[in-house]
């Protein structure tokens, strides 16, 4: 009857993993990037620091993979965030008002926006950091975005010959730098606005 | 002959405060603003605390004037930053144009971007900053760059019932994303592409 014990290790596993994810995001949120370290994860999430070590090589790996499983909500230790899709029902301005929106709604909730503020400062502060978070975190991401945006186009939603990085800036930098700068409320209403003036610069 | 001496103070008296400007810039790129002091910007001026305390109240307002200084080349001491003009030529195409690239030029070099980034650190790091920035820096240059697409209003050549403060977010957040990510290349086409985008959408 190997079956019967089996599921417990992996359960173990997966609580562990969920552990150091955890630890690492309050770390991080607590006192900056640069102050954490793989000892200070291990000890708060209850784990060895060979138990890190056997599924991230760097501190710096497990820490994007913490913020990773955050703003995808998924499993993503193989570090390429190969899940991001974007809803598509047809209709781009609906599908970006339901993205934005939500992406508001994210920006606006102190316990996601803590430490992907404390990973921003990191990121602004360290050239090397940034491209790390450019190629694992923020590529695979617009690629979803892009994506969507492509279908819009072979729909005629969007103008075929519309730069969609671009685009991709036009959309989410005015959201990035309100929430960054506090400059202004990031409502449901903003994200719609948002949305609708994006649009009147892709169109066809 | 009064006047005979009198042009003397009054010349040593703005050489210290351009040199108090110089010294609070160079100390918050090296150091981070937190970790420069009133006493370490007047070691490095060459003038007693007393000086800067006869014309800023705080470590603050010396280095928000320095940076207004800087971004407007002009006096700021007064805080209001009330010279501020954008270009109007009655072409407000060709005007952004001149001001975006001028913007990208600045954040191209390297003796401008590094104490923009160091201000733009703390300023995301702390809401009172952030406050402050808004208030004494961003809103009098806001005004400024509102002042003109107004004009572009009454010109007709952008839309009477477009959202200003939303329009200067899609022109200069893709800019200030991009730089402070460093997510992509900053040129002169970069901020002819951007204008010509942005216009799209805010045109009547």
């Amino acid at each position: 009857m190997a079956g019967v014990n089996k599921p417990d290790p992996a359960r173990r596993s997966e609580r562990s993993r969920q552990a150091i994810l955890q630890a690492a995001r309050e770390l991080v949120s607590e006192v900056g990037y640069a102050k954490v370290s793989i000892e200070a994860i291990a000890a708060r999430a209850g784990v060895g620091k060979q138990t890190i070590y056997r599924w991230w090589r760097s501190k710096g790996a497990v820490v994007f993979d913490s913020f990773l499983a955050l703003s995808e909500g998924g499993d993503a230790s193989d570090g390429d965030g190969g899940s991001v899709v974007l809803p598509d029902t047809g209709d781009i301005e609906a599908d970006l008002k339901t993205v934005m929106r939500a992406t508001v709604a994210e920006f606006a909730d102190p316990g996601f926006e803590a430490p992907i503020r404390a990973l921003n400062l990191e990121i602004v502060n360290d050239p090397e950091l940034a491209a790390q978070y450019r190629d694992k975190l923020a590529a695979p991401v617009d690629e979803a975005k892009k994506a969507r945006l492509r279908s819009a186009q072979r729909a005629g939603q969007i103008a075929a010959d519309a730069d969609l990085d671009l685009a991709l800036e036009l959309l989410y930098a005015p959201l990035y730098q309100r929430w960054l700068l506090r400059s202004g409320p990031l409502t449901p209403q903003y994200a719609d606005a948002l949305v609708d003036l994006a649009l009147k610069a892709l169109r066809p």
